[in-house]
């Protein structure tokens, strides 16, 4: 099966590589940058494409793994592909499609990803959605031989599971940023923080976390809360975050 | 040495568990609740006591595993012990035993705490504070059998570990919770967050949080975050938070 795919940034380089892993080398990688689709091609022995209309018309699926809003220009660029177009954004309908192709759908990586760390692919969700019954077979095929967990999901639930994620994930590493901050200001290392947000990860993995909820405003423990607003007031920005999520912390209490 | 601990909640019995581990079993537990106190003793082979003026003039060391707001009153209770007491808490300064004690000090593992959850204390740093270099060795003798990552830390340090672990913990799993809600109110599974939760916290153990931030805030994808507000308009709550931490966001950006 010959895959095309279009980026090269976080998402299209760890899929480029889970994909020759996993049996299924990429043929073709396009980038905005001629220089970084050189750079991911090398990596996984693909051959790097300078012009959108260099793309194979022969491949089978053209994975589209760019920013959100580059996603319906592309998709103009490609139009008369012949295989399967999906994209790989959260938060674009597959709708982005409707149109342009004859087979389209979506192949959405509930994960975060940094070029400078590996990822096993292996528990990974894969979210699919697909244009027909033809078009999600083919990306099962593909996502299962990724991840064992692979799973339909349409565009207004997978936007759901986006803006969940912004929660669960951008936000929390937001806030470990803050506690940076923190102790950076007071002479503290990060590294002090380290076991502590590994384990508060792991303690939701087999537990809901409503009910491994700790801390002084689960707890209404007003002295050390006034305590710690105190502490905060030469950082008026933390103090505001400080009292918006204890508030909220407060309201799951009932 | 003779060990006693007061208090048989979280901190306490991972405590109790981990000293009888390292070789250094607990002689005595109390609690408030005799009950309590019977069960962590059972749990490690110690004596539980229904009175604090039962406790053992003859052991070394006191550790106080109680409620922030609580271990005033219980070192109160305990004045005249001969050996050394310490407590275990974030936010309570060590002055809290100044006058009621020769020796004293404090020792603060940095780190969430849940009875149903086994921990490994390898690498928990161990934040001590003593009164006397006696005490501090003393202290430093048990911590070291514990963890590798046994530090000296004041009072006023403390407090902003402490707080800071409120950000990157307490906060963080609230984070969670709220994308739990979200999703649950659209018919998904917390399950799915999982593996990103996990990787979220796995990418900050060598890299700093600012160095690894994601998401539509810090690429400033003003559509997406719009999106998102949209659909968040039915949850005034967790639009409210989710404003205040995307910008909170674009302010690292500079």
């Amino acid at each position: 099966m010959k895959i095309v795919i279009i980026g090269s940034g976080n998402v299209a380089t760890h899929l480029a590589i889970a994909l020759k892993k996993a049996g299924l080398p990429v043929a073709q990688v396009w980038s905005y940058h001629y220089v970084n689709a050189v750079q991911l091609a090398n990596q996984v022995g693909a051959q790097a494409i300078a012009k959108l209309d260099e793309v194979d018309h022969q491949a089978a699926l053209c994975l589209i793994a760019v920013k959100d809003d580059a996603v319906a220009g592309i998709a103009e660029q490609l139009a008369g592909f012949k295989g399967l177009v999906a994209h790989t954004c959260g938060a674009v309908p597959m709708s982005v499609f409707a149109g342009k192709f004859a087979n389209y759908g979506v192949f959405y990586p509930l994960q975060t990803f940094s070029k400078s760390k590996a990822l096993n692919f292996d528990d990974i969700p894969l979210c699919l959605e697909a244009n027909s019954e033809a078009s999600m077979q083919l990306l099962k095929q593909v996502a299962i031989k990724l991840s064992n967990r692979v799973l339909e999901v349409d565009s207004d639930k997978r936007k759901i599971l986006h803006l969940a994620a912004v929660f669960a994930c951008n936000f929390t590493n937001h806030l470990y940023a803050l506690g940076e901050q923190l102790l950076e200001a007071n002479g503290l290392e990060f590294d002090i923080l380290r076991p502590l947000i590994n384990e508060t990860a792991s303690k939701v993995q087999h537990a809901l976390p409503l009910a491994v909820q700790t801390g002084p405003a689960i707890r209404s423990d007003e002295q050390t809360l006034k305590a710690h607003q105190e502490l905060l007031l030469q950082h008026p920005h933390l103090l505001e975050i400080y009292r918006t999520l204890s508030e909220s912390i407060k309201k799951t209490k009932s």
